[in-house]
């Protein structure tokens, strides 16, 4: 069963660690976008498979995932709820162009959004933000950094559709990103 | 023979074909940067091995260095360029973050920025440029980032220092790369 091509916008956000996806998402969800966060996918199956939710055994959780079912298994986990989302749905984590072409095949279009700030900026970000699964160190840092390269991350940044730099203020960041879903949602609700 | 840290203000560009890099560098000239074009040391490499100096011929040369000489080779054959440059100094093209990691080893700190435009800009930039070796359609356009995917420049744009979004009019780059520079070369005056 294929889904109607064209029957949603569908918006994704690729972004490294602390470079501001959920920010994005924050907006969208207020513009009345319902937003499939990826990481709660994994989230999810942890739960089934009896896992600890802590940010190391998620990323163990993906790449081992990924190494048994492929490069598009947390794509297809969130099918499920992209195919009971509304009109108007932003999918926050992607980290690859397998999954990007995943929803594409499944979904028609995909305007991908990427999230940049720089590795400085990011560490202190997360830092401060003291998440139990953020890093506490430049080490650490740069080593989820890799597991996010390693799958491929990169690639879906360096062919996003849109690129947000979020290096000022999170008010800016906001504006922007309202600015940019309100034209993509304009430009959907024109389509012939 | 290492060269002295610091003595030097060194500037990376990493973007995708077609996404501005070469602005970047008419604005550092203009400015009194030496602009290392990595893909020059390339074409070099081709002259002394009597390759014509066509697109594919260039990119297939890129890979096959790679593969007998390891990521870093590039990066290696614009060091004497590098050593004999100024003070102010801006590599265009750089492809991976192991480039990254050499000239870093080698020259102590380098400022990456990202030139970033979204694939449709870049494919209709390409096209309207029609140099040679640039793509005639987009099955071509798409081989083409395959293959700079494919060395890890992603990866590279994903932990960019800076990034530059090239979506509107030349000027707009011209003028963003500007007061980018501006503020690097200001800060590096200013250290100690």
């Amino acid at each position: 069963m294929t889904e109607k091509r064209g029957e949603r916008l569908l918006v994704g956000v690729v972004g490294m660690p602390g470079s501001g996806k959920s920010i994005v998402s924050d907006v969208a969800r207020e513009m009345g976008f319902q937003v499939v966060v990826m990481g709660d996918a994994v989230r999810a199956e942890a739960q089934r498979r009896g896992l600890e939710p802590t940010g190391e055994a998620m990323r163990n959780l993906m790449l081992k995932l990924r190494a048994e079912r492929g490069p598009t298994v947390v794509a297809e986990l969130c099918f499920p709820l992209v195919d009971s989302a509304g009109e108007l749905v932003l999918i926050e984590g992607i980290r690859s162009l397998h999954e990007v072409e995943a929803f594409r095949e499944r979904y028609g279009r995909l305007h991908l959004i990427a999230v940049h700030s720089s590795p400085r900026t990011r560490f202190k970000r997360l830092i401060a933000r003291g998440r139990p699964d953020d890093p506490s160190d430049w080490e650490e840092f740069c080593k989820r950094d890799e597991v996010e390269l390693s799958v491929g991350i990169g690639s879906a940044i360096a062919l996003a559709d849109h690129m947000l730099v979020n290096e000022g203020p999170v008010e800016e960041l906001r504006e922007e990103a309202r600015e940019l879903l309100r034209r993509l949602v304009e430009e959907w609700r024109a389509r012939e």
